[in-house]
């Protein structure tokens, strides 16, 4: 059977960007049809596009840092893509909120997007509205799996179980790998652990922290990932500060100038957690930072719970996330899923299956 | 965007079957496009059809039980679906393999299918590449998620990794849910669990088994899953009695008449599973029926092994399923997929769900 070309446009080229790159040039590789082709690709600084809508993936990287043209402007780039030959698929690899409020103008001109950045599914509800009305009225598609828990399925698996019909009663888990890391560091099952601005300290020089760690310990990219489950579960949240989130800032910490004013005094405060840790372990319990969502309530909140050591949160390893699922079909036990939610490669792999779902269904 | 209509055709109404068509009535009503349309029903002793290629899906069950049609030989059933007026995915809901035979025919000739039924992918290795082969030539598609843990997201998890490019190196699991719950009560984490013969008479009981238990004993069920797994991670697995697995039916009682003479001698042999579970006690592990491929050197086995207390395996509940994807990109931790892996609807949601994806490409 033919198949249509496919035009792919790419904004961003960071660390998740380098991998998809790579991601790509080895799928072209393998498969043949469609055939890819790559028309834009820009950073912040820098863009690459000829008018033959036609870049050289392999070399693409290094004629980027070669070239001299200025990234087109948002709008700039949907009359160019617009105007392609082929269908287009833009891959949004940034954090950029202007990116993300720029989807519903790519889709309704057909523009198809794949992408892991939050931004655009856990803002104002208005945009969540006018993404997806956009995609239904050109029938372009839009796919963000790694928008929580990168590669893993947890997006499609929700996603799945709402157009099937069943009844998504609850979400439960862990969302942040740095969330994870830290207490599985802070409140193993077994030993005591460590003592809390220490893991906070070692998670940053392993590279599991934000540059600045209050951008983690505040608590809103976990509630960015559970705005984005709960619309999709079909409660219409305002935004990722509607709803209870707790902040592990200290309040007298939270206007200190910089991350690294914040990790030297942060040690003053460490008696707050372990007060934490101390009383979950009096009950025989682990404390661990989680999300979750009541359907029936529609309560959405994130902060410390408590968990037996036997529950699968407490026994979470590594920085892993774990998700859970609780709906009418599958009863008392949830439906499960685990494993590796941050890190470049990962996080492109949910991007790069995006783009085969939609490829099936444009080209 | 205006969608094609699709028309849907059925082969069996058990179990899986009932549950299927009342998910298909709640989605025709939930989403009008693409418009839905049955065409045809049959068990494996009547049908319902019409000129018109359409019945209500509301009343079918009652009006095949009135239908004084008999089924048409598959052939038939091909030539009838390939003159459709529109497009037809054919849903397989028996676990038949003379249907199972039939799928390159119906897909060389344009109809895309969606089962639970394992025989086709497991069968022998020809079955499998004729089947994709004609789906590739055709443009006709062929899911079957329900043909691995159920509704779980197990194939198209897989699936996502190999199409990606990430390595899988190892599959491990528990793919049964009949013996997730016999070895979950035979010998919990905590406690010493029951007798063998006595929680295998209880499974039966709760109708946690086939109706002659030696049908989930002997292996084979899970030998057939790990077939189609191996076979998707790229190793060419002729048939499912091509790798070791262990049957737990003893010798003596392989050729006894009856489940249920079965049922009866089998506290005769009960010392034997015993010594294996005081084996592993004594270790301070736990032992479990799983599943296992190793890609890199190509082995694939089935049978009990011995896991650590606070192995993911060992801490399964009730007859849940558990299946840990180990690959180049996610390291040490595995991707995991947890839940009930049986079950009539969510085995249905799994077809249900495959059914959308055929539909978000052809219609």
């Amino acid at each position: 059977m033919a198949a249509h070309n496919v035009s792919i446009a790419i904004i961003g080229a960071g660390g998740v960007g380098k991998c998809f790159l790579s991601q790509l040039e080895a799928l072209s590789k393998r498969r043949p049809t469609p055939k890819l082709s790559l028309c834009y690709i820009s950073t912040s600084k820098k863009a690459l596009f000829n008018a033959d809508y036609s870049l050289p993936v392999e070399s693409v990287l290094q004629d980027l840092a070669a070239s001299s043209k200025d990234p087109m402007s948002l709008s700039q780039v949907a009359d160019y893509l617009a105007t392609a030959p082929s269908k287009v698929v833009l891959v949004d690899n940034t954090s950029s909120q202007d990116v993300a409020d720029t989807y519903p103008l790519f889709l309704s001109r057909g523009i198809s997007i794949v992408t892991p950045n939050k931004k655009a599914f856990s803002g104002p509800y208005k945009l969540w509205q006018d993404i997806f009305t956009a995609a239904a009225t050109s029938g372009a598609k839009v796919y963000h799996e790694s928008s929580v828990g990168a590669g893993l399925p947890v997006i499609s698996t929700l996603k799945d179980l709402v157009d099937t019909g069943d009844e998504v009663t609850k979400i439960e888990g862990v969302f942040s790998g740095t969330m994870s890391f830290l207490f599985n560091s802070f409140a193993p099952v077994e030993g005591s652990g460590g003592q809390w601005s220490a893991e906070v300290k070692k998670a940053k020089e392993l590279g599991y922290t934000e540059p600045d760690p209050r951008d983690d310990l505040n608590g809103l990219d976990v509630a960015r990932k559970l705005t984005i489950l709960a619309r999709l579960a079909g409660l219409p949240v305002e935004s990722p500060t509607s709803f209870p989130v707790q902040s592990l800032i200290p309040k007298e910490l939270e206007s200190v100038s910089s991350g690294d004013e914040f990790l030297q005094r942060l040690h003053e405060f460490d008696s707050q957690m372990e007060e934490t840790k101390a009383a979950a372990q009096q009950k025989g319990k682990v404390v661990r930072f989680v999300g979750s969502i009541d359907v029936a309530t529609k309560a959405v909140k994130v902060g410390l719970e408590e968990f037996d050591k036997s529950h699968p949160i407490a026994a979470l390893k590594g920085s892993d996330n774990i998700i859970s699922f609780y709906t009418k079909r599958y009863g008392a036990n949830p439906l499960i899923i685990q494993g590796a939610g941050a890190g470049g490669e990962v996080t492109a792999m949910g991007v790069t299956s995006d783009l085969l779902k939609v490829l099936s269904q444009i080209s």
